[in-house]
């Protein structure tokens, strides 16, 4: 098995709450950070903002305990089934980064409202003062 | 509410089962696959790599009924919740193109196994003669 790489050397990365199947974030992988994820069982990621490794929870705590990793048909996507400490995936302190839902009006518009009523956390006390 | 596409004019759409939660595959999506998806109901994507518009199920008959569409914190993914018609995603036959477990054993090999038995359709029957 051998993950096809994209020309940034990235792979997606699909993340689901392994008991709800609730999807709580989409990610980047590179090389490192799939070998990583596999090698310590917590969700290590690529940070394409911060170009760095990013071991997801290190500054909040908040780590993802991989229970199963699983790759696609292409070998160009994995899913990782996960159990999310602290109970949110979100710097924004909702359990999930998807926590709008996406609506088209008759004229066409398209809109987004929250299907997740308020943060399980707040992102200060989350991060402490220096915020995400 | 606005998605940040790639510099190709994409984003990521990751695909569930509206009731298991199962990831059913990971596709891309342009602005008018989002558009034609919020309008009709149905999940259409960006096909990479005959590089056209593509509505899933199209030829095979299997269509995804989406009964709700989400966006992420960053705008730049989206999160389909469906009803998979014939009940297989994948052009493999099977009900998720996530149908393989990785593993990585003792001296740090990276291998890959099933995790769903067989595909639940045969892609001879799914696509005809004409083959995906």
């Amino acid at each position: 098995m051998q993950l096809k790489y994209d020309q940034s050397g990235l792979v997606p990365a699909v993340v689901s709450d392994y008991l709800t199947g609730e999807v709580l974030m989409q990610a980047y992988m590179n090389e490192a950070a799939f070998r990583k994820t596999l090698e310590t069982g917590e969700g290590w990621y690529f940070s394409r903002s911060r170009q760095s490794l990013w071991h997801k929870g290190e500054q909040s705590g908040n780590v993802q305990i991989v229970h199963e990793v699983l790759v696609d048909c292409d070998e160009d996507c994995v899913w990782l089934r996960v159990e999310q400490k602290g109970g949110a995936a979100c710097h924004t302190g909702f359990r999930s980064c998807f926590y709008r839902r996406v609506l088209i009006d008759d004229a066409g518009r398209i809109t987004a409202e929250n299907r997740l009523g308020t943060p399980v956390i707040d992102p200060d006390v989350m991060y402490g003062s220096a915020g995400p």
